[in-house]
């Protein structure tokens, strides 16, 4: 099972490592990194640099396509190259997936008309401008297509398809050992839960910032 | 404030990636990833390829240490330039803070004694070789040693963090900015909530590695 993560510049890493760790447990998967270029991927988490093995013109069939998200539209939207492949990837695959604005990348590839699909709360009314359906949950499946909340919620969709892939109880044991009994120490994780003056200025700052570059 | 990552071939990519997702963001954050030799670092995350840009030597001084886990206990202990590290940066710092069997690293360069601490669920009997005092909690704090457990505990351990340092509005900011709001599949992320039977699997099958290698 050839599981194949998107990997680009300014791409942020949690979305990325965080259903890493629990995909590549997987039994029997083999795991591809690939960007435009192979080489160090410069993220957007205070220039944290992970490495993709491939290029993408390497890669030309995934059973799983993980594709994170950034904090930056232009990073998002500006590379056809990323997004030609993308739509080439997603042809082949079993499950198409994205974390956070990763959803945004599979919008301009044009993989989300007319499918329900969720990304980072701060930006969810950009899910439309590609036709999607919005909608505000956690994790949201439309056919191969998963689509998973900001960065963290990667983890709960990794597990999620870990269970669709190899069972329940594969899962369980991967959760297990990633010893994943989260306990934020805040109840504030979502635009629902946290108060409104959080949620308006967290928003402001960061859609300000999505747009400027 | 400098938040100074260790990092190592071997190491648990997720294990540091959690906690730098949200510890880079804080206000004012400096954040260095330093490893024996600067350079590509292999995670045993099925080969992910991490970089630290700093030599050991080039780190003399952290207001915030993290330190990551591994699966094998070679790794932790074998590396003495690490050991010796480990302390000497621990005696400059504000906070020493491990994720999962980082702690193990504490441990070996003698900054646990006495200490109240935590590990990787299925290795927990490992802290009393270093002679801390084992506690099954996911957060442990004594004095200004902080220790999670396993890979993902990184996650709430760095926001508990950053409410120490910032204060509770910055902290529940960036967990908003991470739409922390998880929703695990299952209710197995422990080992008091996971049955039995799938307890002993996953650990005598972590365990075993943990010695082998």
């Amino acid at each position: 099972m050839k599981i194949v993560f998107l990997f680009y510049d300014g791409m942020t890493a949690l979305d990325a490592v965080g259903p890493h760790e629990i995909l590549c447990r997987l039994p029997g998967a083999v795991v591809q990194r690939a960007a435009i270029r192979p080489g160090p991927i410069h993220s957007e988490s205070a220039g944290l640099v992970l490495t993709a093995e491939y290029a993408l013109s390497d890669v030309s069939h995934a059973d799983v396509l993980v594709v994170p998200g950034a904090g930056s539209a232009t990073t998002l939207r500006n590379h056809p190259e990323i997004l030609a492949w993308t739509r080439l990837i997603h042809e082949t695959t079993t499950w198409t997936t994205s974390v956070c604005t990763g959803s945004l990348i599979l919008g301009a590839a044009g993989i989300l008309k007319g499918l329900r699909a969720t990304t980072h709360w701060a930006v969810h009314d950009r899910l439309s401008v590609w036709d999607a359906k919005p909608v505000q949950e956690r994790i949201v499946e439309d056919g191969k297509v998963i689509t998973a909340a900001g960065v963290s919620a990667g983890i709960d969709m990794a597990l999620m398809l870990a269970a669709k892939i190899a069972g329940p109880l594969v899962a369980q044991s991967l959760q297990l050992g990633i010893e994943y009994d989260p306990q934020p120490p805040f109840d504030v994780g979502s635009r629902a839960k946290a108060p409104l003056k959080m949620v308006e200025a967290v928003q402001a700052r960061m859609a300000a910032f999505f747009e400027s570059r």
